[in-house]
């Protein structure tokens, strides 16, 4: 049975026991906003696989959403999550109200520099401080030995890992591959919002991605002619309404000089999309490497 | 003997040993920039009658200098510290270089808003944004139950409280009390830059917050007219050039109005003074009630 716990204190007091039980014991952690799907339990299952226990939290966090933004329709069906993250193997599960995580305003917030300039950092301001300050009080809650975290939220994997990195946290992160329905859609807790229409037409997310290696591989071909490209084809979607197409190098994601070569460009790069299908806004992404020279990162 | 780490890895694996030898061993953290004093002294002796292992940390944080201070020319005397902090009962001492600390330039920054608002959060702009990462880092790589903090930096407290309770950080803040010389000067590591005159008139700063309690339970005395007191009382000592003089609520350093009667504000408050004496500022400060109402906080 998974153990349910609503309060910080309970979640302590579970902990604590269970580390007493089992000195050494290693933790895992899978953070997420709830209403789970088949890449939250990929994540569930990865942890199990690795570590002693499993900690799973469903907090929608009002601090990273804008304030016109979706925190308050934010799909939301916790006995349906507890089922399917029993089943996927969790150990326990912290479903804390706003007001337990936040019984006063936080004053201290936490900004990663450079990895939150472009992508979503750029198109939601505000949305990585947010995370930052929820992941890092989800962090010292549970203090787990590993945290896992879907790749379809790369930039935020990117961010997580520098301020782990540079807050010496004792935490490794452990980033997860992308899950997809069979036609190529990611999965996203806000597909719900999808109409039939908007969800077929949203297939040019994946598609577009999926191209993305051969029309780079193609000789003279620049990062700027990349991103023009996967947008074109985009846009003959009708109902796609693109807030970003960006190419980056990846983890760090800085730029890259529009008229670069891509078969000169060395390491992995990101292309990442965010767009909108009515008012429900769908991110993809797929890491890329064109050059066959790698380098250290 | 004081078991002298360098290197983050040293700790880390000291402390591994220390934890397994002892499960649920408490850990006490005495985080400095060296130079020790009986100041410091005490927050040892303090950590080593409360806790199992009592670790010190010796590190002059470049980040939370300004341009303009003194990070350069900062006392420094490792030997003398390694044996003051061993008499006091000190069993690890952490002294890492600044590349072993911050091996690339960290992008995430932490910002604790409105008790950084007033006195040293003012007039050292960014100095708390870098005390909260060298913590916050030092808290990840110790990971004390217990830190301990002289009040002679009040606000550095008020600061640190404030994040770790916002971030759920397991650890308990215990702030100490000032240790003066016998006349009355608060101890610092930069007393050190005084001259024999310098010295003699940073007298007046303990002088002046001494005086303050019998001043401010003067029928009719209000917040500004205190200030004005305690400073026209420091602008007698010829060299003193006053930076601040400031009373706020503690603990959370909010203004009060400067026409408030003392005798009808409840609570603790915390009168600050920051003077330069030449080249050397010097910060003492003093918590004082006026009002029998008590509040809670």
């Amino acid at each position: 049975m998974i153990m349910i716990c609503r309060t910080k204190q309970q979640l302590r007091e579970a902990l604590e026991n269970k580390r007493k039980q089992k000195p050494g014991l290693t933790t895992g952690f899978v953070p997420t906003m709830g209403y789970l799907h088949e890449g939250h339990a990929s994540l569930i299952r990865r942890s199990v696989a690795e570590c002693d226990l499993t900690v799973l939290s469903i907090f929608v966090n009002p601090l990273q959403f804008g304030p016109n933004e979706d925190f308050d329709r934010y799909p939301r069906d916790e006995q349906r999550d507890l089922a399917l993250a029993e089943a996927s193997g969790a150990d326990i599960a912290f479903l804390p109200t706003v007001e337990e995580m936040y019984p006063t305003k936080p004053l201290t917030s936490i900004t990663v520099d450079v990895v939150t300039d472009r992508l979503c950092g750029a198109s939601r301001p505000g949305h990585f401080d947010g995370v930052g300050v929820v992941v890092s009080k989800l962090f010292n809650l549970v203090q787990p030995q590993r945290a896992y975290f879907g790749m379809k939220d790369a930039q935020q994997v990117a961010v997580i890992r520098r301020m782990t990195d540079d807050l010496d946290m004792p935490i490794k992160i452990v980033p997860c591959d992308i899950v997809r329905e069979p036609d190529g859609l990611a999965l996203s807790s806000r597909n719900v919002y999808l109409s039939a229409e908007e969800r077929s037409q949203a297939l040019v997310l994946s598609q577009s991605l999926a191209k993305a290696k051969s029309i780079g591989e193609t000789a003279g071909k620049t990062v700027q002619g990349l991103i023009d490209e996967v947008s074109n084809h985009i846009r003959e979607s009708q109902l796609a309404d693109i807030d970003y197409v960006e190419l980056l190098a990846y983890p760090n994601l800085t730029p890259l000089a529009p008229n670069q070569l891509l078969l000169e460009t060395p390491g992995e790069l990101l292309l990442a999309v965010a767009v909108k299908f009515g008012r429900t806004r769908l991110i993809d992404n797929r890491i890329l490497s064109f050059s066959e020279v790698t380098i250290d990162v």
